[in-house]
Order: C-alpha cells, then sequence, then structure tokens
C-alpha cells in the first residue's frame, strides 16, 4: 500500500508543480505544433498563447484538430501577462522575440526562441542575412545555441536558448562525427536540402500555394540562404583546424508539407572503412534519444519521423570503390525535431524533465 | 475510500497484467496503424505480430516509424503462439480470420476482426458481395458490430467483434441521429463518400500507383461497393419503419494518404429547423468522446482528425431557403477511426479499460 | 493539283489576316492558360497581356514556361492599346471587366469575359452574390453565356461572351440532357462536386496555401457558393416547368491543382432505362467535339482531360435495383473546360474559325 | 505566289508518305506518352501498338486521354507485322528489346530503344548492372546512343538507337560543357538528382504505391543505380584525360510524378568567372531546340517543363565568394526528354523531318 500512496503523493505534488508556459505567435505552424505536443506533456500548464490578429478567438476554433485538448482564447501579448510565466516560446517572425525578450528575461521568465534572433553569434553576419539592427545585442552572446546533441550542459543551465533552424539540425547531425573524428576534408562538404514547404510558414504568399509547390521541385536561395551562416558557425565550432569550412548548401522545395531531408557529401582525408564511420556514429549518438543511427545503407525517408523528434541517419559510400566520398543521409520533421520539438527538448532539459518527456509519439507511417 | 482503494488494486493488479495482444496481418497499412497507437498503450503488451512473407525480420526493420518502440520479429502464423493471447487482432485479408477465429474463441481468446468477414449478419448478401462461402457462419450472428456509439454494451460483453468498415463508420455516424428521431425521408438517402488511399491497403497493385492516383480523382464502384450493404444494414437497425433505406452510396479516391470525408444528403420530414438538427447531434453524441459535432455550418477537414480517432460532423442546409435538403458533412482518419482506433476503442471497451485509453493523441495538422 | 494550291492560297490568306488579341490581367491561372493554349493557335496574334504589377517584365520571365514561345512584355492596362485588338480576353477578378468592357464594345473590340461579370441575368442576384453595384448593367442583357453545348449560333453573334464558371461547366453538361428531356424530378437535384485548388486563383492567400491544402480534403461553402445561383439560372432555361429547380450544391477543394469532378444524383420520373439514358446522353453530344459521353458504368479521371478542352460523362445506377436515383459523373479541367479552353473554343466561334482549333491536344496522362 | 506552292507540294508529298510507327509495349507510361506525342505528329502513322496482357482492347479504352485520338487494337507482338513497319519504338522491360531487335534490323525496319538494352557499349559493365547476358551483344557497338546534343550526326544515320535513360539524360547535359572545357576537376563530381515516381513504371509494385511515395521523400539505391555506369560512359567521352571520372549520383524519390531535378556539382580548375561560364553555356547550346539555358541564378522548376521535351538549366556560385564550387541546376520530364519525347526526336533526326516536328507544346504550368 504505501509504496503506491508515496508515487501518488508525488504525483499530484508533481501536478501542483507543473511550470507555466506561455507561446507568442501561436497563429502559425510551428505555434501549432507546440500546442500539439504541450496539450498532452505531463509537466506543462499553457498559461497564455498570443496572437495579435486572433485575439479573443478559441485556439480550438482556429486549429479543430486541438478541439478537446485545449480551453484557451488568444490573447494579444501585451495582455498574456507572460512575466507570470516560467517560461515562454517565441514562435514568431525573426526580429519580433528581441523586442521583447530583455524584459521577460529581467522578469525571472526563461525564453526559446524558436526564430533565428539569437543564433548567431556574430552581429555583422546576423544583420547582414536577416536585414536588420539587432535590437538586443548583449544577449546574443549569453543566449545558448539549442543543439542538445551538442550543448546539453549550457543548455540546462540557460536562461535564453536559440532554437536551431530546421535546416542547421538535419545538416549538423549528419556532419558532426565525421569533423569531431577529423575523417573529412572540411574544404569540400556539400549539403543537398530538401524540405517540406510546411517550413516557409503559415503566411499569405503566392510562393507557396499549392497552385504553385504541388507537382513540381525546384532549388531556391541556391546563391544564399540564410540557414547557412548558421550551418558554417556551428560546424566550425568542431573543426581541427583554424580555417573555416567551406560548406556548398543547396535547399530545394518539395511538393509535400512535412519532413527534410538532406544528402551530405565529404571527402574522406584517411582509408577509414565504411563500417568504422558505422561505429563512430552509433557511439557518438548512442545517449542521444533523437538520434537514431540506421543499419548501414538503410535509406532513410522522411515518414519514418513524420510527427516525431527524431533525427534517423544513414552512411553510404558509391558504387565506385576507388572513391574517397561519404554520404550520410539525414531526415527530421522540420516541424518536430526541426522547430517545435526540440524546443521542448530543450524546455525538458532546462527544467530537469525526462529528456523525452512529452516526446515519445511514433512517427505516422503512412 | 473504500471503492477508491479497491479500485487502486484493481488498477495495480491490472499494470502487473497488462493483456497479452497478438496482431495478424502485421505488414499491412491497418496492421502498422495497430502498432503505432498500441506499442504506448499502458495496458497492452504486444506478444507476436503475423505474417507469412516477412516471418523472422524485425518489426521494426521493416516499420522504421517503429524503431525504438517494439522489439520483436514477425512470426508465422501457426508459430504465433495465438491461444496465449487475451486478444487478437485480425488485420488481414477478408477471409481469413474466419478461418481461424472458432479455435481461437474455443481457447478463450477475444477476437477483433478489421476486415469484413463477420460484419454483414444476411450469410446470403455477405457471400454475394464477399464471393466466397463463411467458413464459420455459426459465429456470424454471435459477432457484435463493433461501433461503440451504438453498441458499447454488447461490445464490452462480446468475444468477437466486427470491426466497422472506414466508410460505414463515416456514413452511419453522419446519418443515426437524423434516422434515430425519424426527421428525414429514409428512401432519399445519400452519401458522397470520398477516401484517401490507404484505404485501399498495402499491396502491389497498379491501380494505387502514385502515377495512377497522385494529381487525379474518380468516382469508382459506383454500381455497388462492399460497404454499401454494411451501412444499409446498420442504418436499416434505426429506422422506423420496416421498409429498407434506400441509400445511394458513391465513393471516390482522393489523391492523399488518410481521411474519408462524407458528404450527406437528407430530406427533411417535416419543419425542423436547423439549430434543433444541431442540437439533436449534440445530444445524441454527448457521451461519446470520439464523435465531435463542431458549430453549425463549420467545414471539418480530415487534417484535423490526422492520427486520431475522432469523427468530427457538421450540418449545414443549402443556401435555397425552401429546400428540404440537409447536409452532414463528415470526417474521420480511415487508419484511426476507420479501422485500428476504432478496434483499441473496442479492445478498451471489452476489457473495462478507459475509453480513450491510448488514443488522446492531437490530430497532425499540417 | 488545283486543290491543294487553293488550300494553300486560303492558308496564306488567314495567315495574314489572324486576329489581334488581349489578354487583360495575364499574371493569373487562367491568364498562363490562355497563353499556354494561345501561342499556337495558327489564327491568334497576342498583341499585349496587361499586368499593372509585372508591366515591363517579360512575360515568359514570369512563366518560365512559356520561354521560346512569347516574345512580348507586360503593359499596363491602359497602355496596352486594347482598341486595336479584334478580341479581349479578361482573365480578371470578379468587378473588373465590367469597368472597360462598353469603352472595348464601342471600339469594335469583341469580349470575352472569364470572369463572372456578365454571367448572371438578375442584376438583384448578381449584386447579392457578388457584393457590389454592376458598373454596366444595360451590357448584361445583350451578353451571351457562353456555353457553346446550349448557345453556339448565339455565340457566333456575340459581342460580349460570358464565359462560364468552372463548377457550372461541369455541372451544366451533366444534368442537361436529363432536364431536357424531362426524365428526372427538378425538386431533388443535388450536384457534389469537387476541384482542384488552382480554381481558387493565383494570390497571397493562407487558405489555398500547400500547407493548408496537400494532404486534405474539406467541404467549403455549403450553406452558398457564387456558382450555385449560375448553375441554377443554366438549369431552369431547360426545365419543362415554371417552377425553378431545387439544387443543393456542395463544393470541396480536392488536394491536387486542376481537375473537377462532380457528381450528380438526381430521381428517374418514368421507367426510362439505364441504356435509354445512355443513347439520350449520346444523342445529346454527337455533334459536340468536347462532350465524350464513356461507356456505361465509366469512372472517368480528372486526369483523362488534364490540359484538354474535353468534358467527359458517365452514366451509373445504384446497386439496389429499385432505386429511381441516376447518378452522373462529370470531369473537366477546371483551367480549360471550365475556363481559357472553352474562352477560345468561344473565340474560335465567334471568329468562324474551326470549333476545335488549337484544342486539338491530348489529356496529360498520367 | 510560287514559294507557296513549292511549300504545299511538298507538304502534300510528305503527308503521303508518312512514316509507319510500331510501338512494342503500349501499356505502360513511356508506352501512354510516346502515344500521346505521336497522334498528333504529322509525318507519322501509328500501325501497330503492342501488349501481351491487353490484346484485343481499344487502346483509347485503356488510356481514356486518347479517346478520340487513335483507333487501334492492342496486339500480340508476334501478330502486329512489325517488320512492315518503318520505325519501331520498343517501351518495354530492360531485356526485352534485344530479344527481337535482330529480326526487324534485317527486315529493314529502325529501331529506338527506350529500355536500357543498347545503352552500355562494355558488355561486361552491362551484364554487371542488369543481371543478364546479352541475347545480341554484336548489335551493341552498331546502337548509336540516342542524345542529340552529343550525337546528332551519328543518330541521322542510325538503324538502332539507344535511348538514353532519364537521369542520364538530366545529368550529362547540366555537365557536359563544363567537361568539354576542361573547366572542373574530373574526381569530384557529385550529382544529386530528384525524380517524380513515373521513372519507376506502371507495374503493381509495393514501393511505389500512392501510400509509400505520397507525402515522404528518400534516397535510394545510394550503393549503386543502374543509371550511374551509363553517366559515366557517357561523360568520359567528353574530358580531357584518360583517367575516369569519379561521379558520385545519389538519386531520390519525389511525392510527384512527373519531373527530374539534378543539383550537380562541380570543382573549378581555374578562376573562370560565373559570367564566362554561362556564355559557354549559351554558346553549347545556342543551336540545340530541347536545352534552354536559362539567365544566371535562375532556379528551374520542373513544372516548367511539364510534357515537354526542354531541358532547362541554370549555372550557380555558392555565398562564398572563395568556394571552387560550380552548381549547375537541370530540370526535366522524365517521360518526355527522358523518355518519349527524346525518342520522337531522335525519330525526327533519323527521318530527317523537322526536329522539333510533334514536340512544340508548351509546358503544363500549374
Amino acid at each position: 500500500m504505501l509504496k503506491y500512496q508515496i508515487i501518488s503523493f508525488k504525483k499530484v505534488d508533481k501536478i501542483m508543480n507543473k511550470i507555466k508556459v506561455g507561446i507568442v505567435g501561436g497563429t502559425g505552424y510551428t505555434g501549432v505544433e507546440l500546442l500539439r505536443l504541450l496539450v498532452n506533456h505531463e509537466q506543462v500548464q499553457i498559461q497564455a498563447v498570443t496572437s495579435r490578429a486572433e485575439a479573443g478567438k478559441q485556439v480550438a476554433d482556429f486549429f479543430p484538430n486541438l478541439r478537446g485538448h485545449i480551453n484557451l482564447a488568444f490573447t494579444k501579448p501585451n495582455q498574456a501577462n507572460l512575466s507570470e510565466c516560467d517560461l515562454v516560446f517565441f514562435a514568431t517572425p525573426n526580429g519580433t522575440a528581441m523586442q521583447t525578450v530583455p524584459d521577460l528575461l529581467k522578469a525571472g521568465v526563461k525564453i526559446i526562441d524558436l526564430a533565428a534572433d539569437f543564433r548567431i553569434k556574430d552581429l555583422t553576419v546576423w544583420q547582414h542575412w536577416y536585414g536588420m539592427e539587432h535590437a538586443c545585442p548583449e544577449l546574443v552572446e549569453e543566449a545558448v545555441y539549442g543543439l542538445p546533441e551538442i550543448n546539453k550542459a549550457e543548455i540546462a543551465k540557460a536562461r535564453l536558448v536559440a532554437n536551431p533552424g530546421c535546416y542547421p539540425t538535419a545538416v549538423q547531425l549528419g556532419f558532426l562525427p565525421l569533423l569531431e573524428a577529423n575523417l573529412i576534408d572540411t574544404q569540400h562538404l556539400i549539403a543537398d536540402a530538401k524540405s517540406g514547404v510546411s517550413g516557409a510558414g503559415r503566411k499569405a504568399n503566392v510562393g507557396t500555394l499549392m497552385g504553385e509547390i504541388g507537382e513540381s521541385f525546384k532549388a531556391y536561395n541556391v546563391s544564399g540562404h540564410r540557414h547557412w551562416p548558421e550551418i558554417c558557425q556551428g560546424l566550425n565550432l568542431h573543426t581541427h583546424s583554424s580555417q573555416p569550412i567551406d560548406l556548398t548548401f543547396v535547399p530545394h522545395l518539395l511538393p509535400m508539407i512535412r519532413g527534410i531531408e538532406a544528402t551530405l557529401y565529404a571527402t574522406r582525408l584517411t582509408d577509414v572503412s565504411l563500417e568504422e564511420i558505422q561505429t563512430l556514429f552509433i557511439e557518438r549518438y548512442q545517449n542521444e534519444p533523437f538520434v537514431d543511427v540506421l543499419p548501414l545503407k538503410s535509406h532513410p525517408e522522411t515518414r519514418n519521423v513524420r510527427g516525431v523528434n527524431t533525427c534517423q541517419l544513414a552512411i553510404h559510400q558509391p558504387p565506385n570503390r576507388d572513391s574517397k566520398t561519404i554520404v550520410v543521409l539525414s531526415v527530421i520533421d522540420n516541424l518536430v525535431k526541426g522547430a517545435a520539438g526540440q524546443a521542448i527538448q530543450n524546455m525538458n532539459i532546462m527544467f530537469g524533465f525526462a529528456e523525452t518527456m512529452g516526446l515519445r509519439g511514433v512517427g505516422l507511417l503512412p
């Protein structure tokens, strides 16, 4: 008897201590994805979901998949009492979070920004790629880049986490073991990445209409995409030389909604075998609950991870036996491991919850 | 107090005694969907998943979305020790379950058949539409039609449940309140239904290739679909007259994977208002956790219920004020409320678990 | 020998006399579809394509499928010298053509309006559904409704043609033979119609994003769609009674780009057989090059007519032998027979060209 | 005047002399695409379309997009009198054409094989990748590889043309100008290619079901695809060194039907500017009607060329100014320039027709 009573008290105790969470910018795809995952998170109480345009409207009327799961209306940001939250997620366009974050931090609120405001350490680079002045440059240095497979200890102590971009998550997780082990030529990195259209967000835009995107495929921003400096920054921290990497990053738009696949090409420096590389990857990620190294020569499909926080990786060698090329395949759900799921993983780490809490679902296949 | 202690003991007891579940036919879409939902069900231990063709192969190698969630290989049906299970799901082609069900029932195993072997009470009708002799006609009468919103009490006592077809679920839930209340002409029922292609199963077939189905739309089987007699049987039980209904049922194939939408047309007999019909629907389903009546004039989208067990309904009237036509819109996920989810709902009812156990996810939108 | 010389002279003659055509509103989907079909039309010289937003830009830079096929830049409407054209197509939003048409008619230019400005004869109805005052009510009466299978002689003489809506084309062609022959109950007509998303046009809009429309399906505007009064007006002209028809029209949005399928339900008044109905349809359309009555019980697919001006029809009866319901299936490409193709068919008729000129392509399958 | 008379006589003359064409294997996607393009080809009379399985059935009943365009039934191959044709297309699985081609050549029939039987000159390589013995190795040497942009003169004289694979067409056209000009390192070529699912053909197969392919994306055959040796053979003919190229070729499967995009990565050997490369491409292809070099930094979309025989190319440089990487984007319709359209282009060249005859359509956008 006693055993169960104790468990029971503890559980009640924890329920009493759920953290209060606010979401700024709740009408976009990362917003609704945060809500989908958080409404069933046992340690979270959603306190406020903000939207200027939809203030007053029930969240579940706006996103009918949430009917029966949430009983909140959107509020205007300034009426949301965000300073009473333990944590606020920003699921807003770039340049929004940085306006409010300093005040919230002063009020003792922790922050996870799903946009790009705090991802790039070099302010000149940031301002070049994002085309605006930074509103709180002093916080950029403090912000922790929220890729848990690299920065778990720092995230645990952070007040302010910059959640990584979707492409940067898929690309970095695939290249990192090779760079850390100094196995590849840092001057010949190629990332050919493909994303579902939800990565472009839920805003009125001709370019992402079904009529424009369906049944067609294209590369875009080949001459420069904002995620390129973010990936370079991340990878440069893990090379064995002071020379910056030379990464060619080409994003493409897929005629589907969710999922990123990155096909990564690197050139071996030494005579390491495919099996040794496989072992390297398995060991590198053996304690990471959300990185899954598939058996050698597997072909991960984006649907394997639809709706879940996993990155699946697979290693290949081209048929040409003399080739020094290594191919790494990396798939994620851009809205989960590439956005909302990774944000919740970061939240779990920041608040001492189990890293996988609320993130144990199975990919929706088919 | 005592009451709760008893419940508690029972619960603990049950946790110790998770039910043992077998799945016959684990390589199809209903099979993998059962697995997706069952691996996180707190009262279920998956004992065996059978497949003749894939026997010996790890389930999670075959369906990589299940990696980390299941540690079982497929077994041949005759080596699966199914008679030691508490419950066996048949996710097999029509005509398979009826070969094995009699022996399993004798061994004390409960059965939920996701195929059509036990859905139709009139054997002549069944044999006409399914083109074979029935192997155990004596069990057809005993079998309970597993639409919980109609038959909950019988399901709770059943040894053998015939899980409804996908179209019949969407169509019956939309027409039932109107028929029960005797509000509509039973001789003018029209169900225009549209299904994603996963309803056709995961078998090699030219007709369901992406190249045949993508970016196109068609009606099919207009002159006769197997779900038509099943729907008629179900609706005839709830009319106020002995005359069989006249239902025109036209299925269509959608260029997408999951989801059924049924647009139902009926003719009012009396001067009931739209608001009264709305009230009727809300009251009819107020205790049903998986039927969600949307506000009047809503337009339910199949994505609202993607991956979840909910049926969303909405009531409309055409713009012509004098018209006697009522339009009911009904959406489900054909693989969940139309198959695997409803089967688990039935299991929960049969074993006294909470009806929603393992089925509390949120629809994947977008 | 002589025969060929004469043909040759005639041909040269005609080439000298190509008609000059202008397109107002060239950046939308009906605009680019007009261009796709007109650049290879042997009797047409495209004189101007207007766009306020893109003036000065090469049309083929904007729509790269046209590279090598057109050497024109967009011009502002007021600089396009439209009054020098023989014919101007308006591929503009509703309410635009009516501002300019009176002046162009005065200048002797013929007009085909692909929007709704001149489709509805009853101005009160038009103003109710389109929410604006009509700018030239005196021309509404003169305008000929451009459904060639009904109005060919009037179209041949017309100065101003109102090109039908996409749904109205598919629905009217399916119901007309039955109404003309007085075979069905005019008080029980149901049209369950489904359209690809290109029907919503090429404008920035959250509701038609790939992220909103892909992999999902819904009914919309069930309580009233602008094409309902247009269909009713057309069908009412062909009934054998003065009582207006009672048509329930439910449009749905398909997760694909091109194609409309309408499933039409009617109730037989007499004991006419399916074969007699089939004969009726074949005879009704035997001289219509763009209406193709498929063999009884066929299931037309929208892809059969992708990119071409054909409407395919098929007749069915439900499996219930006693039922009086007749089902007609109708498919068109909404951008061709539902818009640009029908407009060119009308142009051919207005200018005495072969009705099929420029419209002899084969549907793109798969 | 005289001019037109002469043209006229010639034209009549040619109409009298339409060539007789047979298609072996008419029920697949390349078969129906050949038919779509050939029924409107002014110099072709389709004599026979063979199919073992569908013999006796009207072609237009099998492919309803062809209704009104062809009045032929499928015949069994041995009853098709193929030896009376001027040209026979083989749209058959690999290994079929080589059984019949020797006899047809002896009968004076010209051959275009759309499969791989005659593409690879090195028989050992062919037998390794295609897993069978070659039935007529003596003809492999004679066969001309039908990439007109390389081999136009040889094609004009050929009896037997091996029509290139879809990926090889897109990849070779993108790399060739760079290799011919000796501008890039032949030991670091990467082709990241993505194809619509029609490339896998129209055969019953679980792997290409809509349920498997829709809304998902993956790489496949990374460790070896049959088009890799074909691409290498083609590119090796145009290098300036005897060392074979090192090409890494990774194919991917797109959730759509038609279209290939290849993103090609090469490393500059010298300090050539982007503008110079652009000029090189424009000059290389200035006389090629089906290769369209877009303005620098364009992003070609597969829909630009949907249904047409054009390859669109665009050149890019990564944002890293010091990088030596050149990126070439190449798009084709895999069923047209990648199969049936290129075959007709080859036919036109072999018979002295205008190279673009029957291939002047505009891409279906949207």
